[in-house]
């Protein structure tokens, strides 16, 4: 029953239309491929993604900050409550196979790392790039495109499927 | 788009045959009302209300106390990672509009209680009754079948809902 | 260097008098016998018993619900910042090797479940009782006094670390 | 009573005999200066931190991911059991008023980017360095010593109780 693959949409709380647009794309792509789109729920990036996703009879999962479940934008089929504050990022990337990060926060910057942690993998679209000690971690794979990150997080996802398999 | 209605069903992880075909009934006359099932993911009373709600075509979320997706039932459509442990309960109730008890253990009362701090309308199938101080407390609504339990459970929700517009 | 005994006072934010005037003195006796006394950290039976701690040279912890340190009673020595809501009643009792309940509101009802889940001794004075399909459960253990109340729990704290040894 | 400084210091739970070095110190100079030390509570980074405060009689909070007090390093005098997998990481840096990042994994990057969302100063000792969109944030304020990443982080801590008052 359960076949179907997680991915989560994360950037920032705002967005400009230019990243927006690349939102909402990322989340038309995903739903075009069936995968259900995982986010924090509220505006900006996410609320963009989840619009595509609808536009594309997608399913999306909102997992909120707070404590009232009509603070999700109202392309969320699922809001979840958490009241956990800014905590409930690692339960948006926990909840996914894959991970694109679209622009972002130090939210996003939060949810890249939680990923990370946890061998999830991060597809990063005008995202964020770290370095260790002046060393670039080339962890988050840099796309170009929506389609290219969307490609890259469900061939991740799937991969990641199969070897625990 | 988010008109549908949530529901948890909350109760131990194990159950004897007549309380899981009780929570069975609970899920399926859920799905029946196009209620969305919330609760803990795994087995138990939580298996056997996702299952009835499967039977009948609804949707069920899974929220999950350890870091694995595929810890969750057979029967969740949705499976939320939290790695949280038993804090998680907090998060099924909140996600709910209504709770309904069937049942339960420990963690169960945890449920109760935290529904009850929130202001979220309990209805209980043979499960906890508390008392402060000797003194009877009568918020959890006790009724005596899974019919019962459900219209309480949505009528409930319903008055919420209109209260808060 | 850690040998010392931690032990949560649970109980209502808001208390009477009387109620006050048993926490305080489970505080005092804890703090006398150089128990670390961790609590939630906002007022009432927790307030009052860090004030009791206090008066007796006691260390305080306060594991808060919001965001703001400052929000802690005047009598915590140890202020955590949470923003998890009431999740973070589970990590009061978590955090403590024994607990004792004085009275009490839902909140406090949700952290007793949450310690009977962990197996966490808990003492109770004047607080909830609770039953499972009618069925009295008395795994809260009822004092009648702040000392019997500290006495029991500061025991079952001790032969739970022995047990572990 | 509480005009105590809380100073986080995060970073890896395995270091190099050089970086541990660096930690033993930035703990050592904190207690110092009266600040209680607030950390992750394992080993790495956070023991040696611990190690550094406790030599000069400091006081110390561990905020464990895990459901075993006992996971704790040996210099913890306070340890807080969460079971929040690395959401705890949230915890760590919210109940200090100044962040200080030595070396660092993942998890030290989760904290970095919570604090920075949450308005709270980052001082880094060979740690991470983020760029958005391949520019540079200059939010973590690089220094070149223990001594100086603890003075650092004092004053901006001070800076901004006196800010709140």
């Amino acid at each position: 029953m359960r076949e179907r693959v997680f991915i989560a949409v994360i950037g920032g709380a705002r967005c400009s239309s230019q990243v927006c647009r690349l939102a909402e794309e990322v989340g038309a792509e995903l739903a075009k491929r069936g995968a259900v789109l995982v986010c924090g729920g509220l505006g900006g990036v996410m609320e963009a993604a989840c619009r595509g996703a609808k536009k594309m009879g997608g399913t999306t999962v909102g997992i909120l900050p707070g404590g009232d479940g009509k603070a999700a934008n109202p392309y969320v089929d699922i809001p979840i409550v958490t009241r956990l504050g800014y905590a409930r990022n690692a339960l948006v990337v926990q909840s996914a196979q894959a991970v694109i990060a679209v622009d972002g926060s130090y939210g996003t910057l939060s949810e890249i790392a939680f990923a990370l942690q946890y061998g999830i993998p991060v597809v990063g679209l005008d995202t964020w790039s770290v370095a260790i000690n002046g060393q670039s971690d080339q962890s988050i794979f840099a796309v170009g495109s929506p389609q290219e990150a969307v490609e890259r997080a469900m061939a991740a996802a799937m991969a990641r499927q199969e070897e625990e398999v």
